[in-house]
């Protein structure tokens, strides 16, 4: 299934089903309020929900879909745990601003408690108050869970599993290194974060989705042009590992969003998610860094296709505002 | 008004009205299904639940309260940011533990995004799965905001604070410094959160309200025994710079919870809100620390009185036991 979020006015949107070619597209109305209420009672509502799924894939319902009126599939969510599970950015990023490599770092999941109160729509502008601030995009694969146990295992956090999305983590990276010397981690740098038009069901990705990865490239690009396509399957930390992380201590509410933290790989010709990459790469490679941050105007477009070409989320697709 | 969470076997459980003696209240299903609701559409629904408060004085509706079906007000929120507003507190914590005084500790607020989607209730007991990893209590005044827009001043901020009640932001001491050393802020070593049973509009606390501090001490006790009553009016960034701060960036949802920090006083003979501080203290005076963190079986009561006597939230009443 492909769900999503279509604005009615309402806080938390109106829940559609989508088709298979992203074409069509259903209420959920009368199954399920929201995203939420459907995660609250995931149980009872995922047979009900893929039964409509099957009349929108039959054409006994359905309409022409306009994702000009979808919101993020949850417009506001209890939580945002925000991994960092591609050890490549963090060796990058801390190498960036002089910053140390945690000394646990293959062995213990790095995560953060991002902002889950108001969450950007695929297609909202985003709104800058000062360019100075350093503004980065980070592309990133999401799952939402279920209710998941305090102290769950890692191989059983992933039957918690509910939907997977893409996300882009704004950054504003010149206030990253001021706060994170406060020593209480994230905040002000961590603006609204963003997500893609559609939430999959994992039996969606096929086997694309395993071990608790997704095993295909993610496209972003700035005004147009390529910034990178690394693969997201290179994930040091599973998303089993990164749930199970997040759970030692306390449980998670159904409709917890965990991110995988910025793609990045190894190999440097797939190319970044994400700006500050790019520029440690050109000051590694011995010269200045020549890539800005974002500016007012500029557009971030992120998408994961499979390799049929398939747009599987459809895009993130977002101007920069002057706020 | 002195509103508060029925447990109902719903994730929100049910609104209620108290009264001013604690002794009666009523349920507030005809206005709004839980306080979620309520605070989304506080401009609406307060003058409602105004009127039931009246009728519930009045005698004319309401029935005898039953505080041990109470849960958190908010049992799941949307954003809990915790605030760390008295310096004294910060001071003592971080020279325990030999870490560096934030260098701009007076000029700006420091806020930790907390977990948010299993909040506690007031008499929960609290879980706790390892004794070494040092449970500590941190007693705290908080706020419940409103829609707040990105980039509010710290005297418009106060326009926004619906309501106010206690927190016990539990913290997992000995996990603090190998998180804290990783750079990404808390996680593991910050357990759900656990709320007062009422929450009170500002306009009851009347004048003890002002200058966004709750000027009453704030009292605390383990088994019993008590640790301390520091004062909560001693808060060196008020709640409008706290909001101000962390709506810096991003605008904050209605059901937003915004704390204070640990209640901490430079005048020791007041006590402590949390026992590293009581430990710190101990270490200071030239011995060792002779107190512990809390064991399975511990009683942890906080609870503020104005000069009365009156006990204005409820009190938190838990008792850990093992997970």
């Amino acid at each position: 299934m492909r769900l999503a979020t279509r604005r009615d006015g309402s806080r938390d949107g109106e829940l559609v089903v989508v088709s298979a070619h992203h074409d069509r597209w259903v209420s959920a109305r009368g199954i399920a309020p929201n995203l939420q209420a459907a995660l609250d009672a995931w149980d009872q509502l995922a047979p009900e929900l893929a039964r409509l799924d099957r009349e929108l894939a039959s054409g006994a319902a359905g309409e022409p879909s306009d994702f000009a009126r979808l919101s993020a599939p949850l417009p506001r969510a209890y939580e945002w745990i925000d991994g960092s599970a591609f050890v490549q950015h963090i060796e990058l990023v801390r190498r960036a601003r002089g910053a140390a490599l945690p000394e646990n770092l293959l062995r213990e999941p790095l995560v953060y408690q991002g902002g889950s109160g108001c969450l950007l729509g695929p297609y909202d502008a985003f709104p800058l108050a000062d360019e100075a601030w350093g503004l980065d995009l980070e592309a990133e694969v999401a799952v939402v869970v279920g209710d998941t146990p305090r102290g769950v295992s890692a191989s059983r956090a992933l039957d918690h599993v509910r939907l997977i999305l893409l996300a882009n983590d704004w950054t504003l990276r010149e206030l990253v290194p001021a706060e994170l010397a406060k020593g209480f981690g994230f905040f002000v740098a961590k603006p609204a974060t963003s997500f893609s038009p559609l939430a999959l069901t994992p039996d969606e990705l096929g086997a694309y989705w395993r071990e608790g990865r997704v095993h295909l490239p993610l496209e972003s690009s700035v005004n147009g042009r390529r910034l990178g396509e690394p693969h997201a399957g290179e994930m040091h930390f599973s998303f089993g590992e990164l749930i199970a992380h997040a759970a030692q201590t306390r449980s998670l509410t159904a409709g917890t969003i965990v991110g995988s933290g910025t793609v990045s790989n190894r190999d440097a010709s797939r190319g970044c998610s994400c700006l500050v990459e790019q520029r440690t790469r050109e000051v590694l490679a011995g010269g200045a860094a020549t890539t800005s941050y974002l500016k007012v105007g500029d557009r971030v477009r992120i998408e994961m296709r499979d390799p049929a070409g398939v747009s599987l989320f459809g895009s993130i697709d977002q101007t920069v505002v002057a706020a």
